[in-house]
């Protein structure tokens, strides 16, 4: 944007662009004042509380929840989309081994990059409003796929191939440990992935509509999606609230650990949201889900939830400080046997699907996002000092 | 972004955010009444008629341009950023193989983004101001090499190792043919490089820096602006106006050809530009580095700019149509012997250099870029109808 040809219409934002609408939407929206979320016009607690993973992907993808006949042809259609093209499955070693020092999210950024350019998608010059969302359906689908195989060729071990008779969050499962999980295991896992598939306008969500906004492929909306997932200040940690539990230990413990950290104003992980004044519904739910198991380290958590928001409350009063998505989120995919280093990953999956119909809608307007900058440095010259030395120019 | 929360504060936005600022920057500038861009306080044409490469890089990484000592000191420490990790090395072949359908801008996000996670790069939660700007520089040096050998390993030739002695650009040539280039073309495609370094706030600049504000590393804003770069909407594809000089062919049929072309309301590729109401500074750069190499082609080149231009201004009166930056970078990188699928890599090369600045830039706000969207679905309910059939739930 030209300061010059804009003068007269540059309009100073709020920082960070905070409350300026970008686009209307009917994806979704967060209610902080009511601790209420929705997808689309659903209750997105009452959909995970409800509903399979397929159902709320179709709701998003297709805006409306399936009937009996689109609700199995969907569950084949997006089964049938697990297993990655050969040439994609043959570079994931290298793109494992290359990966090891920098995370899950790097690795999938990188995988998702090139599944996106390898066979059965579409190139970026070649898409209609059609393709793009069966290449979205494509890339999600395969995200699990993906993931489990980096993850166990970062191990030693060989990825296991899809199975098209489970369901997506059973297959997940099945795919990281080469076993097929109990039905309980299996539906916690799922609730907390549909709970998450999206969560308003956040940074990750923004800039997979700001590339899509371009025209750019499906494969480069959601991999800018997942670097900007990548950063501490958007993408949460669910395992660190995992670490403020080992870190008290015991009940015992609980008191002094927490009134050291708040009055030497550490943050306590797990605790406090910037949008919800009330309970984290994200984190009722996951609770609900968490005491369906029970044993001694639910009771635990209860416990830490209990004793903290009654400290919180003491020397922050008025705060509404509470457990966040990430405390029981923590806890339920501790309970299901998936290891630490995989729960942002296992996070990106579901908010693959969330950026999917978010992209997808951006698509559907032709306008290119571009806001402006105000250059404040020195007045240009047109002079450039001499080259030192006798150098090129 | 909450709507309930943020009610009282949201504000409609233009379409697409035009004119609105969304950040301060030093790094530079385009005035598109004057025919005039800049970069920091210089001109960028003049730049690119008087300085290296490199001197360039330093003045948008360090924010001036190198003394003597610092240019040794610069040009022979991103020299030796140029050689690939072995893993990252090994890798390439699987990645070239994966990615031929799909455009080598997609082979370049890949490859940046498994860089990005190797040996030598800073994990994300490990990253000072120091780290960020010495990965930017790593990433930076290291694209011609990656795109070089994605090009090679396409089409079955060895990649070429990178050479420490030659400057950047003399360096790209010989690691995509492998023989070093005559002083003439080094410096004709270093002009290019120079010119194209940035170019005020265009969305893949706004890409990477949304990507940079949640605290992400390099390779993660890198690779997201190069998807937002990939967009149809966004980068240009220099070598549409060469198709339009091969589909035009002779002098004789430029008249009818161009005629035809906008009575029938098509675009001239090559012609018009959304910022300049002059002529593209870029434009005349290019065309004195062109009219350095002289020959039919050249000639050729002007005749039809001549023409078109006089046609335009007869056909289109007041609209100001002139020749764009893709028009005689085109015919530049022809005559230096760059194939023509590798004309928006090198661009995207250069333009790194542009994007580590920004992104290095925003690192230093710590605010989060997160814009609001507008709900206007249907309102929400709390209860979900009940799912079909016997499926889970």
């Amino acid at each position: 944007m030209s300061v010059n040809r804009a003068a007269a219409t540059l309009v100073d934002a709020p920082r960070g662009l905070a409350g300026v609408v970008v686009t209307d939407t009917r994806i979704g929206d967060v209610r902080g004042l009511e601790g209420f979320y929705h997808y689309r016009q659903y209750s997105a607690v009452e959909l995970a509380r409800t509903r399979g993973f397929e159902d709320v992907w179709h709701l998003f993808v297709h805006g409306s929840l399936p009937d009996a006949r689109q609700q199995a042809a969907f569950r084949a259609e997006t089964a049938a989309l697990r297993r990655l093209p050969d040439e994609v499955a043959a570079a994931l070693p290298g793109i494992a081994a290359a990966s090891t020092r920098s995370g899950p999210l790097a690795g999938l950024r990188t995988a998702l990059s090139l599944l996106g350019a390898a066979k059965g998608f579409r190139p970026v010059y070649d898409i209609d409003a059609a393709g793009r969302r069966q290449d979205a359906l494509a890339a999600c689908a395969a995200v699990p796929t993906l993931l489990t195989a980096l993850y166990r060729l970062g191990r030693g071990l060989s990825p296991v191939e899809p199975r098209e008779d489970l369901p997506y969050a059973a297959n997940y499962l099945y795919m990281l440990t080469g076993s097929e999980p109990g039905p309980e295991r299996a539906r916690a896992v799922e609730q907390y992935l549909i709970s998450t598939i999206d969560h308003g306008f956040n940074a990750s969500t923004f800039t997979a509509r700001v590339i899509a906004s371009t025209g750019a492929d499906v494969a480069a909306c959601l991999v800018g999606a997942v670097g900007a997932l990548s950063g501490p200040l958007h993408g949460g940690a669910p395992s660190r609230a995992l670490d403020t539990l080992d870190a008290i230990g015991t009940p015992d413990r609980i008191d002094p650990w927490i009134r050291e950290r708040v009055l030497a104003g550490e943050r306590v992980m797990g605790f406090g949201h910037a949008v919800y004044r009330t309970e984290d519904p994200r984190s009722r739910m996951l609770r609900e889900t968490a005491l369906r198991f029970g044993g001694p380290r639910v009771d635990f958590a209860v416990e830490v939830e209990r004793r903290v928001e009654a400290i919180l409350a003491e020397l922050k009063p008025g705060r509404e400080l509470h457990t966040n998505v990430e405390f029981y989120a923590g806890v339920v995919m501790e309970l299901c046997g998936l290891p630490r280093e995989m729960f942002t990953p296992t996070f990106a999956a579901a908010r693959a699907v969330g950026w999917s119909a978010n992209l997808l809608e951006q698509s559907e307007d032709p306008k290119i996002i571009r806001p402006a900058a105000r250059y404040v440095g020195p007045e240009p010259l047109v002079r450039v000092p001499a080259a030192p030395g006798a150098g090129r120019g």
